[in-house]
């Protein structure tokens, strides 16, 4: 029976320890790279590294292939966190139950260290050791592609956009679906189709598994929208209720937290679908969407 | 004879229409888009980009193998622009003669502009086409190896937090020279780096190449310095005598006109010097370093 407890687990510890591995081998101690680890190693869930090695293991492909590619997604994760939450956007002052990176340190270094984690996840992702077969470097082209579309300005920063341009309107079903899936959906989809490249997946796989990754990235948005509502603030490490105070558009809001919760459901099943000719060695992957929709935090 | 002015005006038309292809590419008519396009089109020197383009024709390698990286280099010092002159940094309202990014659009508009700019620069440098040799791809990620670190937390961007740090403080000429290395020499060396190594460089040429950036990327940055005192604000698009209002740590102030002059001088000799066994092909590169201590805007 497979223990998804244990797998996370082992996982974080992987990730975390790649992460300080790469932090320390950039051997350097000034206040940006202070500001960096702070918010790198502020206990995040560590979904999207998870889910690259996941969707690699899949497949059969070796992990130690997808590390970088992991710890870039987290670093890409990170930034995207430390922007989000700064004056001038979302003017957030606590994250998982700390101090935001411009309230630790101060705004020009949060600007500076969220800009220093994306330019090193792209760093970290270029990594090519000369005894690497040329043709494993033509995927991390692939790779550091996809990621960087998926972050960028088609991607993520063009949800981000989108959220602050749509407080206060009435979004459709159909505008917030689209927002989410610029905004979160993206990079869940890059991560797993990053694990998939680099695990030497064919296209059949490639494409089932993008479609668990879609499926589950738009039912993790669904799901924080209600742990909005009804979750426990002591164990999400924020508060709840703050998009009602907002006026936000969250599924809630336009379908009622029942059909919310059949419709995280349904995309859940639909995942589970996408992977069902897969053998036990995507039980991780079964696992984790599940754990999306039973989540409390 | 060499025309440096037809070369740096054929060499500026490749560059904007190459840029312009690339967000026409991704076309998107966005708020995003428009900011970035905004910053990215708004009259910059192009200096990067053409370095980086010389440098590959110094060695007689091929200027479309570049093309993609020269934009990337262009995108990244624009992002830097645009964060660097945010009311959190340096407070800038005037950029070239028109308002700033966040002063034309908002802050948030800005934050996410050079953001996506910065990411764009990652995925237009990892293109790849099928026909192309996986021996090319292993070079690619050399190129976006060195951009990344450049740019990153050990380059540019500490550059600019020790340029925050250092305001008010007095320092020595030996620091002053490591702020200016990072902040802007960091990625002038990268610029040439990546021209040299797509051009097939060997690695004495680009241990050659690499030493005449160095010093044109400091001689650059004095004589930046020099025109904040002498220079006409109508030609520079920029107001003059601001360095000796916020007290700036500069080469005049450390060193006295005469002496900067000199030193810049010397500079620019020193890079002539590491490409003199180079054939006329590095002309270019001989013009430009001339033109550097030369120009007045």
């Amino acid at each position: 029976m497979f223990d998804l407890k244990d797998y996370l687990r082992s996982r974080r510890v992987m990730i975390n320890d790649a992460l300080i591995v790469i932090l320390d081998h950039f051997g350097h101690t000034g206040r940006i790279r202070q500001a960096m680890e702070y918010s790198l190693m502020a206990g995040g869930k560590r979904l999207r590294p998870i889910l690259c090695m996941a969707a690699c293991e899949s497949v059969g492909g070796q992990l130690s292939r997808v590390m970088n590619a992991a710890c870039a997604l987290e670093m890409i994760h990170t930034y995207s966190l430390i922007h989000d939450d700064l004056p001038a956007m979302d003017d957030d002052g606590l994250r998982r139950g700390k101090p935001t990176c411009h309230m630790k340190f101060d705004e020009a270094t949060a600007i500076l260290a969220g800009d220093a984690l994306l330019t090193l996840a792209f760093e970290v992702s270029s990594k090519f050791q000369e005894e690497d077969s040329p043709a494993l470097a033509v995927k991390q082209l692939q790779v550091i592609r996809a990621i960087a579309h998926a972050a960028g300005f088609q991607g993520m920063i063009e949800g981000q956009m989108q959220d602050i341009a749509s407080e206060g309107a009435n979004l459709t079903l159909n505008a917030l679906e689209a927002l989410h899936v610029l905004k979160t959906g993206a990079l869940i989809e890059a991560s797993v189709y990053v694990g998939a490249c680099l695990g030497e997946a064919d296209s059949l796989q490639i494409e089932q598994l993008c479609t668990y990754a879609r499926r589950i990235g738009l039912a993790f948005q669904v799901v924080d929208d209600i742990l909005n509502i009804e979750g426990d603030p002591s164990i999400l490490g924020k508060a709840v209720g703050t998009d009602a105070n907002r006026n936000k558009n969250t599924y809630p809001a336009l379908l009622g937290l029942e059909n919310s919760r059949s419709f995280s459901r349904r995309l859940i099943d639909d995942a589970l679908k996408a992977v069902e000719n897969f053998d036990n060695r995507a039980d991780p992957l079964r696992a984790l969407a599940q754990y999306i929709i039973e989540r409390n935090q």
